[in-house]
């Protein structure tokens, strides 16, 4: 026979270190527990088990259930009362705890165990007759919402009919009679609803609510949010089984969150809430508008000092910020949960600095306890304080940032024109997890109701989407789609804002400006770069952003596209010049005109980045970007042959009509020639320069002349010369020869002598298969990551995003958005032969990464492991990628 | 000091072995005189010297001039006459010759050393003042053609003149005086054009010469023969400087070339021509139409008898087909040159097949003597024998196969029409070097003049276009762009064919015919079967394309395309019903009447190649291809928007036109939802198959019914299902269990049991990169080589091709055109990955390639020596690449 697995474990049975096998919950419980702290006792049915029942095609594995019989009955020794027992019956709370927290699963049943003959002993025991009646009445709702499948509305019905029957507003206010009357009409709800009778057997219920919990982990909410926050679907959830305590017994009791520091800023306060008389769930779901922690400093001074210690020395515990569940039951404290506590990015700043300087953790740990992802954040927008606003309210700014959008009703709403491409922002009186498809696609938050850690706020931080909740001047009316404040009605569509910083609900767009960087910030970046050998240079077309990107900390400019000062609207008439230019003379004519304002172009961006290499990318889009559209174009002229051919009836001018149509039949026709199939593949990058090499020449000369005009200032310009989409070692050799013959000519028309380096852009397979060849002319590799992810996959991003790459995602066909996150199994594959046969060729070769990968914290790690020299990323995400190159080398040493 | 390379040999220091440092025809001169056949004596300068001169910017390399005086020394010695000597001076002809014979080149000078001295010795001499006069007229211009760049109508003009003044027709008829005039006034025109007199010093005229012959390797001519035949441009050319002898010294004197056996049909029979009275140039050039040889056994016994003595030597001594020139002066024979005769493919065929049964070489070697790419030569179409034609007019049948098209009447024309993807017919007089251009484009060559050895034959036989030469019932008018037959006038444009294989020249399109497969042929491909290990199947959409392949031999189809079963007239409305779907059940709706169909298609693939394996690809395109064309559709929408705005006034019916309209735009919204950027890397693939898995689902079902349906007919269809586009493992994996699941509900249903096997196309990088993971999945792999050399360089086919890909090829950035032949530096090493990692994985795994490079020859040696099992090409490639895989095995055991 083989051994049965140990799928039980008592609190006092485990550590914190047990997260994987009991879950984050369960594993602080039993930490909790061993230190001594006040627990209520229960017991942790393992992830483990949660996995077998899946396998096992949702089946308890062998011999589970009497073992979680036992483990009852080892509880009821230890309390001394009687699960089901009719006198002061032993209740418990079931509560989901994944290895990661994740909302979305099931997250709590309170008071199970209670019955028609079981309410009666506990209305005794408490001596609290509406007390056990409203727990009973709780329980059938929970029970019968999250075991049985019924809907939450379906009970509010009947608790609203029924308070309006008794003439009373607020749920306390109902007696015992009405709570009575509201179990047997829950109770013939769930029969009618469900055709079973609302199970009786205490048993029964613990093993109903222990399934209901391993069903939740493969429940869609659970999955999206797997799926965003990137957790495997192999790790499984544990069940938490604990013996109740009563936080609405009375106004002696209640039950509250602490966070040790402030979640927003990372100050070193007390942070929390708490609802009097009240169970955990009325707090987490922002149906009341819970009171601050600081006045029950005032009302239970003992219970808020035992509390304040209890919290310290789990923060020195766990040498982290923790955020702490807890109930007091007439006056006695009890802990229902810790665990590190989310936080904004500017608080996890300030809390892994601020430790260090307390000496709880050192300075690596610090940089680890960061994610970069989640310091982006920080660079988030916030409202221009100098701008006239028409705040229309003020609620709690439950996560920073400022959004501006069109208010949306519903989350259906938000996802179907957030994916549209509509910047809009979410209006809700209080969201659930079912509402967690729209937020992702808000702009913004915003919730008449809730505090700091209602489900809105915690998810908006968690995605780091400016959030204000328990705004309880708006009046939303659901059905209408609109909200007032006072008497201004804002309508769908309507335009508002909403500073997350400060919780302020703005009427209309709302300038925005960027945001500072804090000297905790500054201090961590200090820090990653002692730690860090990975440069980080950044993405920039624009001397202002060679600026900005300086002043991140990017040492270098890795990708300078040209294409984009061939935009500007004073040089496409020129642009467009040299691409209808019908002979050779007529090309060079009209590059010469654009020679000046690229040389201009250069200067400013060498000089931002003076000291520092910029690497220039020579032209590379196919030249119909820059002509007008083939499709409107056609249109133009098949309308205005209509025109002409009826002119004589509709008495339009038909001289006037066929001058613009031959006009634009000429135009036509050279757009036809440059039109592609496909673009992305087509007549682009060196090929542009190989076939027409005059238009290489010419931003070679601009770059050159740019560099001499610097030198001759005193500065220090270190140019790059970057071909793209090269493929074949003969197309860097001819390029070469052209680059390098331009080189001379200019020093030698100048007598001013320069270094500067010759590279190639890698963006094809081919590129990369060949690297030993190209590495023989090439100084420096760049991986162009996003057109290598495009050829390697044969994926057009465009398409794919639209068409099937969601899809792909959601079905877990791939892992992630490989436009997101560097594909190591494939792309990186190429990405790693590139880089050792480019040394082997060429030890001295300097090698980068410029794709948008180049700002993305697992990419860079990648990029660290592949022995690359530097990536380049959006001047934006330079902090974040300095962090995470610090982090990637950390962990590689910690992985020793 | 360096020691001096030996730069020249005389003929008697040479060999046959020797061919790529004395060239082709100075090799076989030499192995003529080491053999004791009458050659004039004379000596080759290397291909060696010809690089080194190139590589010192055309320089002499030190030394050479004087040991050219030397070997002339030499020679003067061995014939008793003095090089520039003004008593029966010695003459020389000058000739190139490269390793690999190559028109385009500077072919011929003769008669060099006359000047206006030495001209009065040669008419003593020769006791014939009028033969001396006509030589120097012919040395000034050619040399002042070849050697001074003049161009050859301004001496024809000159010569013209003097006719006419003379009152004379024939070159033959114009007397002393009048050749002397000509003389005076070809020296005048060389003076007035060069700036420079026609050097008068012999010594002069051969090192200029010489030059002249090492510059025209690097001639537009030779580059591009060089291009179009895959010859190295590093292999330089010889020159050959041999002694006069004279076919133009009068009626017992004449020159002509031999076949040993008939170059077109492979016959054994002597085959040549000849034209008495002249000058090789006379021949080769086409001007005059020879006489048969059979006439000099009439007329020259004793000659006839001798010349086909030593030709017969000359081929057994080579074991191969000779092609010879020979002069007869004065009753004398000399050999001028004998080299392995061109010849058409048929005879390419019965000439290896011949020598086996001759004992003279083995069956390997025979199979080595094909070349594979001519062989395809062979299955090109002939006029069909059943239609009712128009013949014209009927000239010489220069190369078989037979060609409808435009008629035009310049290289140029046909070069730019050709390009457009028009079919043209080039109409020439004659053709020369210059032609080549519009000679690749054209689909047939007709001439007024030139034997069947022209340079029209010649070259259009190596390019195996039909040709037809000599047709001189044709009187071209150049200017007119006309040529007229009789009555008949042909204006460009109009259509005629031209079947090469009966010289007819017929009016009008005419219905071609497929070939048969000769007997030779037939022994040939048995041979080939016995030696090769590569298996060749082929990619057949349709019964009929299956039937076809398997005729050529093919033993399974590599590929079998589903989608242009989709593409059918009268299926195309339910494929539409399908894409249109609104919902699921819709689409299954419209598939379920897709399925009977697809189904009948399967079995009648299957039943064709019945025993052997089909490889069926399930849908690959995207769905937009099978709906209506965006621009156009928006185009209507747009005119019919105008067309309702301008009812009013134009009187149009409003009504009846926005009907229309309501039906476009509801046409047009579903093509722009579908519409791509770039298709090619777009939603198509198993992409589709995964998003919308009842497409496969249906195709699979309609596969393995098939099986089921022709094993209940006692058959043994053996059936493939190859999923396309795979680039994660993942893809395959659940492809699979769709697929597998189908297979085993159809076995359910049926109570048939079937064989079958699941395999991958691999036609992205990320495919062949993670064949390891593939593998694990796929029973067969078979490389997509066309979307694998798109994705793999970034290449869109469609663009590239249009674009930048001949300037690529044309400037060597690119040795070939990737699409034709295997890049296997770059695809061919991620294949060679593939194969290595996917047989890791499963070392049964069936590999093969399915693109347009499995009929490629190079592709197929590659695919043999990279391991892989089959190559799957057009039915009608199949015999080629029967005899490419045979050679790709001998070729390997030769190299070891």
């Amino acid at each position: 026979m083989a051994t049965i697995k140990k799928y039980v474990y008592l609190f006092e049975e485990g550590n914190a270190k047990m997260k994987s096998l009991l879950g984050g919950k369960g594993a602080n419980l039993a930490e909790m527990t061993k230190i001594g702290l006040p627990v209520p006792p229960g017991f942790t049915i393992t992830t483990e088990c949660c996995i077998d029942y899946n396998n096992l095609g949702k089946e308890f594995p062998e011999g589970l259930e009497p073992v979680i019989l036992d483990s009852v009955k080892t509880l009821e020794k230890k309390i001394g009362k009687s699960f089901g027992g009719e006198d002061a019956p032993l209740l418990f709370s079931v509560r989901s705890g994944a290895p990661i927290s994740m909302p979305g699963m099931m997250d709590t049943i309170l008071n199970l165990g209670l019955n028609d003959k079981t309410v009666l002993g506990h209305a005794r025991a408490t001596n609290n007759e509406r007390f056990a009646w409203d727990c009973y009445r709780r329980l059938i709702q929970m029970f019968g919402n999250v075991v049985m499948g019924l809907e939450h509305r379906q009970f509010e019905e009947i608790l609203e009919h029924h308070k309006e029957k008794a003439g009373v507003h607020y749920d306390h206010e109902m007696n015992t009679a009405t709570l009575q009357g509201i179990v047997e009409d829950y109770k013939a709800l769930v029969k009618r609803s469900t055709g079973r009778d609302f199970p009786q057997d205490p048993r029964d219920q613990l093993i109903m609510a222990v399934r209901a919990v391993f069903d939740s982990w493969n429940n869609p909410r659970a999955i999206v949010y797997r799926k965003i926050n990137k957790i495997p679907d192999s790790l499984g959830t544990a069940v938490n089984v604990q013996t109740m305590v009563f936080g609405n017994t009375g106004n002696d009791s209640g039950t509250g969150v602490i966070f040790t520091r402030n979640p927003n800023t990372g100050a070193q306060e007390f942070y929390g809430e708490y609802l009097p008389n009240a169970q955990g769930e009325d707090v987490v779901a922002g149906i009341r508008t819970p009171k601050q922690i600081a006045e029950l400093h005032t009302e239970m001074p003992a219970v808020y000092d035992q509390l304040y210690n209890v919290c310290m020395l789990l923060e020195s515990h766990y040498a982290e910020m923790q955020d702490i569940e807890f109930t007091f039951e007439r006056g006695k404290l009890y802990m229902l949960q810790c665990r590190s506590g989310k936080r904004t990015a500017a608080a996890a700043m300030k809390i892994a600095v601020d430790l260090v300087a307390e000496g709880k953790i050192d300075k690596p740990e610090a940089l680890l306890r960061v994610a970069p992802d989640q310091v982006e954040k920080l660079l988030h927008r916030g409202v221009d304080p100098k701008a006239k606003l028409n705040v229309l309210a003020t609620g709690l700014p439950a996560s920073p940032g400022a959004a501006v959008g069109a208010a949306v009703f519903s989350a259906d709403d938000a996802e179907r024109l957030g994916q549209e491409g509509q910047k809009v922002v979410l209006v809700r009186p209080e969201t659930t997890p079912d509402d967690i498809h729209g937020i992702v696609e808000a702009q913004g938050i915003l919730t008449s109701r809730g505090g700091m850690t209602c489900h809105a706020a915690i998810v908006a931080r968690g995605m780091g989407k400016p959030c204000v909740v328990g705004c309880e001047a708006l009046r939303i009316d659901l059905d209408r789609k609109q909200f007032t404040v006072g008497d201004v009605t804002i309508k769908e569509g309507d335009l508002i804002a909403v500073d997350g910083a400060t919780g302020r609900v703005i009427l209309g767009s709302v300038p925005l400006v960027d945001p500072e960087i804090s000297p905790e910030f500054k201090k961590l970046l200090e820090w990653a770069d002692e730690t860090r050998t990975l440069g980080v240079e950044a993405n920039a077309d624009t001397p202002e952003d060679a600026r900005k990107a300086r002043e991140f900390g990017a040492t270098g400019v890795g990708l300078c596209r040209t294409e984009h000062m061939f935009m500007a609207q004073d040089r496409l008439p020129v642009v467009q010049q040299m691409i209808l230019a019908e002979t050779l003379d007529e090309r060079k004519a009209a590059l010469s005109k654009l020679l000046p304002m690229q040389q201009g172009d250069f200067e400013g961006i060498l000089e931002a980045m003076d000291g520092f290499p910029v690497t220039i990318r020579l032209l590379d889009p196919p030249l119909h970007e820059f002509l007008p559209n083939q499709m409107e174009l056609t249109v133009d002229v098949a309308v205005l042959r209509e025109r002409i051919a009826t002119a004589g009836k509709t008495g339009a001018n038909a001289g006037v009509l066929q001058k613009e149509l031959d006009e634009k039949e000429a135009m036509l026709r050279k757009v036809r020639a440059l039109a592609e199939f496909n673009p992305m593949l087509g007549f682009r990058g060196c090929r542009l320069g190989l076939v027409y090499p005059e238009i290489y020449e010419m931003q070679a000369r601009a770059i050159f002349q740019a560099t001499v005009a610097l030198k001759k200032r005193g500065l220090h310009p270190k140019v790059e010369v970057m071909i793209p989409l090269v493929g074949h070692t003969n197309e860097l050799t001819r390029m070469k020869e052209l680059v390098k013959g331009t080189a001379e000519a200019v020093m030698q028309e100048t007598g001013v002598t320069f270094e500067w380096k010759y590279g190639t852009m890698i963006e094809v397979p081919r590129g990369a298969l060949t690297a030993d060849e190209l590495g023989k002319d090439a100084e420096f590799f760049s991986f162009g990551t996003n057109d290598l992810t495009q050829t390697t996959f044969g994926f057009s991003r465009d398409d794919a995003e639209g068409k099937f790459l969601a899809h792909y995602v959601e079905k877990k066909i791939l892992p992630e958005n490989p436009f997101m996150s560097l594909d190591q199994g494939g792309v990186g594959k190429l990405i790693q032969m590139a880089v050792n046969a480019g040394r082997g060729a060429n030890p001295n070769l300097k090698v980068g990464i410029c794709g948008e990968h180049g700002g993305d914290p697992a990419s860079i790690e990648f990029c660290y492991n592949a022995g690359l020299n530097y990536v380049s990323c959006s001047p934006f995400r330079v902090p974040i990628a300095r962090l995470a190159a610090a982090q990637a080398r950390l962990k590689k040493e910690r992985a020793k």
